[in-house]
């Protein structure tokens, strides 16, 4: 079994957290890749350099200046502190990004109504997974920043964590069973938001369609719980969304939602 | 035959000569690995952040603010722009500092007269040689950033480009039969330093002492070519320097200085 697991920023941002997080990582067994997102030092670096964030309709823009800035932050900063901590705990970690071997291609978003700037959508196989494969076989354990590899330019794109996650477990769904890990702040997809232990625990096309239904799963869970079900269809096992701090219990279908 | 090749930071500074480099790097046929430097982008970006050089008795200190700008900087933009050229070009780069796989351990710098801060001294045997040869054997083309990994604290240290490629040349050629070549902004080593034409075409051990005596190799020249002769006598068949613009041409033995 593959696990493609992702953390999220506010994962990141939380030091003590990140470090249960990080252990319980590499007690996992077995083949495993690491997705993180940004976290709050991306945007406080940008301060720094006076890099105010852009945007459209609400929607944040990635220009230039933030390009190199994720470049530097997500690629740099944040993916060789988490590789050297987790060589420190015993875990093999290799930082890629999408450019790495060209394992994640993507297309810059085209523009119609919002210009996202150097946003890049994932392209139709532009995952490399018999690469990435060669890198598990090879005893690494890859760690992934959220930006991809633009071939047209030469150059990398800004691409949102949960999409690459998503992508990879697709790809590598193709060549080994693969189970997809969304880690964050909540213990699962929740069927009260205003309720942290009201968490549904498992979730099929059969009571999917219920709970959308009743209005259970609503808002910001919808587009999640769709990506979910594309990957499921794409061949993977089972998506499994809950909190960071109890990787080895989701693992277990213990905690959080199963997503099957 | 392995080459590693050192890019220095002048040749990352210019980008029509970076482009010819690229290129000569891509054609260059078998087993590479390309090392860079800084570059002026980490000064112009520190001046960004507000983070002022430090230096004690003329040496620069690598503080936690450096360590953090160059983290960003040579691990995340200057490698992963590097990267997402080369792919473009058709090489299959992946970029790695020393954390990424652990494939260059280093110490802190021990304080003596001067506490250079998060500078990194490569470990005895802190080249991971066989993990190097498996990225090779898979077909990847390595860019080393020159930061190095500190497993005692599970962080990264910086580390001059220069060393970097000298240790990994030397590990490797444990395993392989390597050639090291610094490329910078020079056609070799000159025996007059104000007449670029003046190169000294081959340095062997027997005109070494010689140019050493006579005072044609002197200053800063003469630790490049002691770090040379370290490692051929560490089995590095050659090491060859010259001007950046002049890959093939230094890899055929037809421009710069070989030191066998």
């Amino acid at each position: 079994m593959l696990y493609v697991i992702k953390a999220g920023g506010n994962v990141l941002d939380d030091p003590q957290q990140l470090e249960g997080f990080l252990e319980a990582f590499t007690a996992l067994p077995g083949a495993k890749i690491l997705v993180h997102g940004g976290g709050k030092i991306a945007s406080e670096i940008g301060l720094q350099m006076q890099i105010t964030p852009q945007y459209v309709n609400g929607r944040r823009i990635t220009d230039a200046a933030t390009l190199q800035l994720v470049t530097m932050v997500y690629g740099g900063l944040i993916n060789k502190n988490l590789v050297a901590r987790l060589q420190q705990l015993g875990c093999n970690a290799l930082g890629l990004t999408g450019a790495d071997g060209a394992v994640m291609k993507a297309n810059k978003r085209p523009v119609r109504e919002v210009d996202y700037g150097y946003a890049g959508d994932i392209s139709a196989d532009g995952v490399d997974g018999a690469k990435l494969q060669q890198l598990l076989d090879a005893g690494f354990v890859p760690v992934l920043a959220p930006l991809s590899y633009d071939p047209a330019n030469g150059s990398l794109l800004n691409t949102n964590a949960d999409t690459i996650a998503q992508e990879a477990a697709k790809a590598l769904a193709k060549l080994m069973p693969v189970q997809l890990i969304y880690c964050f702040e909540k213990n699962g997809v929740l069927s009260d938001v205003a309720d942290d232990h009201s968490v549904i625990p498992l979730i099929n096309a059969a009571n999917e369609a219920l709970l959308k239904a009743d209005g259970t799963l609503q808002g910001g869970m919808i587009p999640k719980i769709d990506n979910a079900r594309a990957a499921i269809n794409a061949g993977v096992q089972k998506v499994i969304i809950g909190h960071a701090g109890q990787l080895d219990a989701l693992v277990a279908g213990k905690s959080g939602t199963q997503i099957i």
